[in-house]
């Protein structure tokens, strides 16, 4: 009777890769994958420890209402904002939020992470931005949904594509992929160019962007058409 | 003739938690777990190799005389300190102590945690206080029941159940929790917290605390008759 | 029917220290090693897991045209910066390249890495130099190649064989010495010296270099002809 | 025919305890065990490989001559600085040289590492001071044991058995004690304490040195006659 045993499976190994790469603590933290075919997603469930966690914990859940397909644990408190995401990002099949330190302190901050250098280039096209503040309204409402929204509005003029990260103010990063463990991969990515900014940051508080040049070489040299990073497939 | 198994069983597993969590270094730290209907708490003997260390090391003391009841060694010299809240914050079952980097810098540059995120909202309902220095008369006297009561003094108008966590000037961290996991848990995330807030000033001398909506908004959603965050029990 | 099984084995194993090192993370960085005499080096495949990689995966390339002499794979796409390196620096034997991040952090802000004690003396004769930026059409054209050269041209008065290591601007360091093993020995020692200056750099701004005499004494105590450091061979 | 076998083992096994620790990268640090007794003390084989050494690797030498009294190996480069501190400072059994990267960041700003916390009470009795630069005489003629000058003179007014660490300037530290084992402690002691003031420094550049009164109250409730801190032995 379990009809999404795919989806939960490739959720519950992308779950496990958070405290693997370190990038939770605690049971902040979580990873969700969705099928657009089927207008359903599966997330982890509710504060459950990372080591006591099985496949069959995750929690299917309709992108449409946000009801609850399959599973007799309670989804994420976060599962609004992922809903929100998986409507109005066509196209991403899985989004990882956590509390990486670097990330944090940037979104705490209410600063963007600046593209200074190739590692970032290799993954993100562009300055990761940070959302406005939310209302006071937002917050006492449908807080978790209200997230996806300013979300949502930062990216007006935003290719989620190119950028597949963002931090909310005084929160943390929201980052998605095209497979669990590739979200989980964009997720270790922008701690490491975080860390690396804020290094940087201190060593020359005036450093530059890239050239947009520079950018455009390194990111179209991991994506798209003309890739030529990697192996042929 | 062994009366506090229990207590002795739970304070051991709380104390190995710390090297674990990497809380603490060479024999730093310690917790403690009370029992107010019995009027004791058992408590990690001082110095004591956590390598070494077996349950019934544990040293079980009197809550109001500070008597030893049970227990062949010597208990941590901090115990005064571990008293003096257990009898001045009622309900609490559990104190950690430890040495845990970020937050003994703060302590040591006198300055209190400031919430700046929601990391810290969902553990301590506002900034985590630093308590005045001790004065020469304190130190020389009963330094460690002083050290207990400069950290009520600070809590004069803080609800102990709400800010879980003080640091003690030039000291380091004491925190507090119904359990000895969750008087560690606690200490955890405020080493986490502090690294991130250590982090977030570093990127913005001027980040603003969370507003009062956001802060109400995750503390609740974890703690307390309305929370929705985690399993139902 | 493979002639190059020793550069192979050799450039395999140095690659495998990077993530034991923790030089590296994901699949960024990569080490060759050369032969002078059969006018070839061996080079880590493009993109492919650490976890997965066998040494026969390593791609043989020629040093003059840059031609795949042996090997299914596509070698590093940095591979030209590498053939650039060698051709120019008569003597080397292999390369490592990493994004470790504390020496990202000084590439980034346009820094080299001021010679602060006696850790950076006994590796590197002096400042580890930062490129200049590149221009727009040497990024357009053969961007790696001329990576390879803007390496080149900054080491127009410094001896390779004093200081083994430079950071390319915005991206990340390149090291080189004279196997695989101690290539990537220098990489690990240069962000060593990345942290350390860094810090220095934040309790003093104004650190000095070490005087000349010191760095002369320390360089030299482990390099050329008159060292005495480490055992007889 | 060997005469030395104890100091050799607790020598090897105080050695070990560096990587351990991770106070060490690469072959950098190494301890010294002595026998004022007998007039020797053993010490670590110069540039050889932590993970190959063995316990009869270890060399002996004279305190009065620097000759090699047992052992087929070169003694450390570092081999004078050992000698000169065990003549001069009368009583210490054990010294610890490390490139402990927080410490060393100390002694490549020219600062010594301010007391700023109760961590640092309870080993060390006040600041841990940085030695002058040596002059180009000294580096040029006897530089390891005008190192050891440095440190002595350093000392004229400081008494070796309340303050057991130096930090030799653009260099790092050198820490004593009264066993192999406690030597390396207190270099681990050292380097957390290095990073909490430098931590504390970053969020406040003004921290003052604790109180004269806190100080004496830490340090002597570990050292000395009148300690409690531990168990009775």
């Amino acid at each position: 009777m379990c009809h999404y045993a795919d989806l939960k499976s490739e959720c519950f190994e992308a779950n496990l890769l958070l405290p693997q790469h370190k990038l939770i603590d605690l049971t902040f933290g979580n990873v969700s994958v969705g099928d657009a075919a089927r207008g359903v997603f599966a997330i982890k469930p509710s504060g459950v420890d990372y080591a006591q966690m099985k496949p069959d914990d995750m929690v299917v859940v309709s992108m449409e209402t946000g009801e609850i397909v399959e599973g007799k644990l309670r989804p994420s408190s976060d599962t609004p904002t992922h809903r929100r995401l998986f409507q109005a990002f066509a196209g991403i099949r899985s989004i990882a939020h956590t509390h990486s330190r670097n990330a944090v302190a940037f979104a705490q901050a209410g600063r963007g992470i600046p593209c200074l250098g190739t590692t970032h280039c290799d993954y993100f096209y562009g300055e990761v931005p940070v959302t406005r503040a939310m209302t006071d309204e937002e917050v006492q409402t449908a807080y978790e949904w209200e997230t996806g929204n300013v979300i949502v509005e930062r990216f007006a003029e935003i290719d989620p594509r190119e950028i597949t990260a963002v931090l909310v103010k005084n929160h943390g990063p929201f980052v998605w992929g095209p497979s669990g463990a590739k979200a989980v991969e964009y997720a270790l990515a922008l701690e490491i160019v975080a860390e690396m900014a804020m290094k940087t940051l201190q060593l020359n508080p005036n450093a530059e962007p890239v050239p947009a040049c520079l950018l455009k070489k390194h990111f179209f040299r991991k994506h798209g058409a003309d890739c030529y990073y990697g192996q042929v497939r």
